[in-house]
């Protein structure tokens, strides 16, 4: 057994694929595909000029500038169709006021945390003073409820540097900030402070959404960098009597008019059965949002492009979605899912590229299974621009919401670095790299054209 | 058939590994080994120090520093023992001058173009001042030859960004860098500008080592960043009279003594057979030979160490060899290949990291082909640590002159980024990412405790 097995692996990775139709020709396009990607640089020059107009917070100008920018490329690349869709969404506005400065229990100024207001966080209304109780889990904070009122709440829950894949350190981690301010405010807290979501060792805070519960008092919310954390962790260990003042003006405007940018390149055998390529266009608003999420966006924009600009005809009509308002409501998700429920076609499948541009490693694919043994058979081709596996897995947040798609997709890039600039101020295009970006859209145009061509999927 | 392969491919990727020895306790070590590298960080952090003494070119007195930083940590990180290998090594010196100032035919001081002296050059000895013909491959050069007498040759051969794997775009060009000269000098060139090799546009230029003929006059050369390369080539098409005035002040010393470092953990059952680890110690001077191979050193340094503190009893001894040399004479390889030729020892591996600190993808190995199979029965447990991938292909330029050891394996991380600092400034310490580092170290130290653990080569 273990003699065939290692003559199965060998074949596995020497044998000519068996999979139907011309492999010549299929590889070729890939290879031309993957060369015009990296030769051209289209997508990574096209998120250059986004990254330009600055963040795109959902509701805020630059977001409406950056799905006109996007409508009039699409144009430029010779799209067939390009439009905005409108829907409505949140406006948080961060102001100009978010201080955090540490206090001795003298009421000697110390020095400003450096912080930032967390996504959707009531302002101060003035300034709170108020001491300080660390907390490393929820479940802490059970056995601390007495402790709490009064105070403000500072989680403090330290990345595990051990986990191989970051987005699990990020998954067990998220919670103390979305949840965070709910959970405080139960025991009486006047505030909150989280420690930043991050792999890399500086000060630089990592901002992201937070939510409350309309029966609770809403409670305002930061997040500090975690060099600032520690010193704020052992100074309020030695001199309990801290106090910590928050001053914070940012405030939420309710819903405002905002867009998706859709367009498309028709099929030429089936325009009515639709190949969907997606990312968000809305970003946070410390950064420029280059990883987070103007690479999934600009890549999608890139990938009709690239399967036009080699020659491809596409069969199926290859469509690019860029969704607002991913990080705080989905609503642009929730309002293409409405969008395409009844309009007569057939939505096939969806991917998403929401997880920065690092060079691929992987396919996960969320709801047939089927389809990942399919897919595997065509990992020779795929190896091109660097996929090594196809994996039953989560796909993407906004495709995820997107209920008549029959396929979903998540497009997965090398992982080490992404939480090091996610949501940050780090998060800018100087950060990207030109050729792990492009491979990024060479994997997923050479994915839709297999699936395309092959009749992947029926 | 298709369907029997989806099944294989799917029992692959699902079934638990069938080799020999407990599963079980191997794979909780290799867990080990990933997490303990990635929360200590203590390769990462010898790296920050090594950064810190300077660039280490072969004869520099920070070489020897290095060396001796390095036998000290061996020490300290409970080395059973560790020693420096006298040798002697080829020592350049870049001097203070290397300047090339682009002119006018009608002789106006145009400006001074980034460039930097090729590693091994000689100096102008005063100033040359010549006119410039551009060549874009060794074949035109030839039908160019009557007109390249007394002139500059600039060779402006461009990265062809096309290629998915980088080695294979610099393989393309290095040969321009190295035998430019001699090629040049052959039709009377007075001197030769390389365009830089590298994955980024910039204008920082990479330098490298250049080789001469002794039957031939030795010619001076530099390399000149990208962009003003093109800026060059451009000026040059419209002012075919235009000047280059080079003035250089390097220089060769002859042979100076320098040391490799090699320090060892014995083996509890084998101590007489040996599993090296590798890198190399000396470094180009234009940064801090961060990635170049101070990575490699400073993993190669920390694998018998992490062994050690997860508990891990090597049977054999794991040696770690850092060579002096590899950038300019490969002196530290050859004389470490005299030192184990008769020891009486049986050296049965040596691996190499010398393509920087990026996230593992796969292993090389070079001799015993059959190791691939058997390597691959164990991706279940090395893809802990991201290895996705085990194949035949060379290993490492220092190892590769050991022809007493029995298997040569080259450790293969991913490579878009590593020509954007290679031999530059920007081969710095801030450039690495201390989990792209770790997961590195952890990769190799996996695959050494399983080659041991299990005996998979005797």
């Amino acid at each position: 057994m273990n003699q065939l097995k290692i003559f199965l692996i060998v074949m596995l990775f020497t044998a000519p694929p068996l999979f139907p139709g011309d492999f010549k020709a299929t590889s070729q396009s890939a290879d031309s595909i993957v060369k015009t990607a990296l030769r051209d640089s289209t997508g990574y020059k096209l998120l250059e000029s986004l990254c330009k107009i600055g963040p795109r917070l959902s509701g805020s100008e630059q977001s409406v500038m950056a799905a006109r920018f996007c409508l009039d490329a699409m144009k430029k690349l010779g799209y067939d169709t390009a439009w905005l869709q409108p829907i409505t969404v949140p406006k948080w506005v961060r102001g100009t006021k978010e201080n955090a400065i540490l206090k001795s229990g003298k009421g000697k100024k110390l020095r400003p945390l450096s912080v930032a207001s967390l996504g959707g966080s009531v302002g101060t209304n003035g300034s709170i003073s108020a001491g300080v109780i660390e907390i490393n889990s929820f479940n802490e904070m059970k056995s601390k409820a007495g402790d709490i009122k009064d105070k403000i709440v500072f989680y403090n829950v330290k990345w595990d540097q051990g986990l191989v894949n970051t987005f699990n350190g990020y998954g067990r981690l998220a919670g103390y900030r979305v949840f965070g301010g709910i959970e405080a405010a139960k025991y009486g807290a006047k505030g909150f402070i989280v420690r930043s979501i991050t792999t890399r060792n500086d000060n630089t805070p990592h901002t992201g959404v937070t939510y409350y519960n309309d029966t609770l008092p809403k409670i305002p919310g930061l997040t500090i960098g975690i060099n600032d954390a520690d010193y704020l962790s052992n100074y309020t260990k030695t001199d309990p009597n801290a106090k910590v003042t928050l001053e914070m003006n940012c405030y939420s405007e309710g819903d405002v008019p905002s867009f998706n940018v859709i367009g498309e390149i028709k099929g030429k055998e089936f325009p009515e059965e639709i190949l969907t390529v997606s990312g968000h266009l809305d970003s946070w608003d410390k950064g420029e949002g280059a990883h987070d999420d103007g690479t999934g966006c600009m890549q999608s924009l890139e990938i009709p492009y690239l399967l036009k600009k080699t020659g491809y005809q596409n069969r199926r009509t290859v469509r690019c979605v860029l969704f607002m308002n991913e990080e705080n409501g989905y609503r642009g998700a929730d309002g293409y899912a409405d969008l395409i429920k009844n309009d007569g076609k057939e939505h096939i499948l969806a991917i998403e590229s929401d997880r920065g541009a690092y060079t691929p490693r992987g396919f996960t694919v969320e709801k047939d299974t089927a389809l990942v043994g399919i897919l595997r058979e065509y990992l020779p081709v795929l190896r091109k621009a660097g996929i090594g596996w196809i994996e039953k897995g989560g796909s993407g947040a906004d495709i995820a919401r997107l209920n008549t798609v029959r396929n979903l997709i998540g497009f997965v890039p090398d992982d080490q670095r992404y939480f090091d600039v996610h949501h940050s101020a780090n998060d800018v295009f100087a950060e990207v790299n030109h050729r792990e970006f492009e491979l990024g859209s060479a994997s997923m145009a050479v994915l839709i054209m297999l699936i395309d061509n092959n009749d992947l999927i029926k």
